[in-house]
């Protein structure tokens, strides 16, 4: 990874620490607060607000226009973990390395400070005086589009129900493009929106963050059989156990690598073609596939 | 009541049941989808829209330009609800005598219905092809700041916060008025401001619905003392058992009643003030304070 994209990453995810902390300052009780802050500061990989920065970038220059947006967006993904770890859901005992928020506070306060930051994230920006009222209601339409029960909530209920019978490789997909493709191609959008990008860039755009979204999955699965669990702060090998529909599951650990590669060069073929003048998105794309947790 | 009055209230319980089926018609996973649609479409006074509509009508004519808003707010209302019914929260397995939607569904079912019904609330509004983009940010930007952590939310926390320890009277009353009132506010304001009124008009509203809110309020807890199960829906006497802080554990019966002619008489003042053109409100207020369920 270039020294370049290791700054960009290191800034971004700076900078929105502390735009969510200065987000985050009304008259909140006490108890809410603390659960919503203590999810959003958890750290994590920051991906969403770092891709929409990434693209914003590929067009535009004042950057602080998306400040408000990627902090909504990573609002929505944190409520999204927070219900999915909950004894209904997932049930899980921790995240990255920490106590998973009804773990921590209880499970009325974590059901609770999710609905709060999801119906934050659209107050915010709604409010964000950096946006036309235009460029407002295209965000929140996208946002509201993308995590709702066409998109993330559709792809978490699919989700829980493929859990219990062996999905073949189209409804694995499915499910991935819904539950995480969604935001992540909103990230994309909505960076090349703000800055101004053509409906033919982001055509090829929207093609890339497809591929994109996948890609992530299939490391995310391929991580679950050959990651290191210090790296990535939770044990491996539990999808295996549990015969879990993933793409190692259904293609071999190789067939899933080859599936990957070919992903990427999809990916960067829509990349090229979408005009982006910035290498940021090219890097991260392979950053991302590269992880290690 | 007038015969114009329940004529207003039952059509706008038509109007909104056509529109939220309307609504609902994208590509959303059956079950999810059968879970919203089972709270949705459960009954209800429909308070809220049915306040939207008469608080339009008090200074507008195109009541059509309501609908959208009036809906996005029952989803946000109902997916309340939900979660409130949860095991985690108040473990209600019965709901206006149907139900509840856990009970119904599945507990994970019944938490992503209510982030879907949320989340689907705000692309309502977004996509509303009878406002302009000026109102579609006001609109939606008042309704989160009403059901967020600052509005519902918090009111939803310090409820529970408050079911441990004996509340004063002004405590119990932050917590309704975040809670409820919060909602019933957004209701008022948003009928009036989408119908053109001026700001001082809606200043004296905003004192008139929040009196309005306490109303409601007292009238359910008082409710729970002397109300008829069978119209409830729901058995009469749980709060006194919970030893709950509510008007007539505070006031006493007749202290609560006279307490709730005393906001009666303020609501009225105000409204008057208010310069709306038409009675509903005024006859609403009345219906309200004196409904039996």
């Amino acid at each position: 990874m270039s020294q370049l994209i290791k700054d960009f990453i290191s800034d971004g995810k700076k900078t929105f620490k502390q735009q969510m902390r200065q987000l985050i300052t009304g008259d909140i009780p006490k108890n809410l607060y603390d659960s919503m802050a203590y999810s959003l500061f958890a750290g994590g990989k920051r991906l969403r607000p770092i891709l929409l920065f990434a693209s914003f970038k590929s067009y535009g220059e004042q950057i602080e226009k998306t400040y408000r947006t990627a902090t909504a967006l990573e609002m929505i993904h944190t409520y999204s973990l927070i219900h999915d770890d909950l004894p209904a859901m997932d049930d899980d005992e921790y995240r990255r390395g920490m106590l998973t928020n009804h773990k921590k506070f209880d499970e009325s306060t974590a059901i609770l400070a999710g609905d709060a930051l999801l119906t934050f994230s659209f107050e915010l920006i709604g409010d964000d005086a950096l946006l036309s009222d235009v460029e407002k209601v295209y965000v929140i339409k996208s946002l509201a589009q993308a995590s709702g029960p066409e998109g993330m909530v559709a792809g978490q209920i699919l989700d829980i129900e493929g859990e219990t019978k062996e999905l073949t490789l189209e409804q694995l997909e499915r499910v991935h493009l819904l539950k995480t493709g969604k935001l992540i191609s909103f990230a994309v959008d909505a960076g090349a929106y703000l800055a101004g990008a053509t409906e033919e860039q982001r055509h090829y755009l929207r093609q890339f963050s497809h591929y994109l979204g996948l890609i992530f999955q299939v490391q995310d699965d391929i991580l679950d059989v050959i990651g290191d669990p210090e790296k990535l702060g939770k044990p491996v090998g539990s999808d295996s156990e549990n015969e879990k529909s993933t793409y190692p599951n259904l293609l071999g650990l190789e067939g899933a690598q080859k599936k990957m590669k070919e992903y990427e060069e999809k990916a960067l073929v829509a990349l090229h073609k979408s005009g982006a003048q910035h290498h940021y998105l090219q890097e991260l794309l392979s950053h991302f596939g590269n992880r290690e947790y």
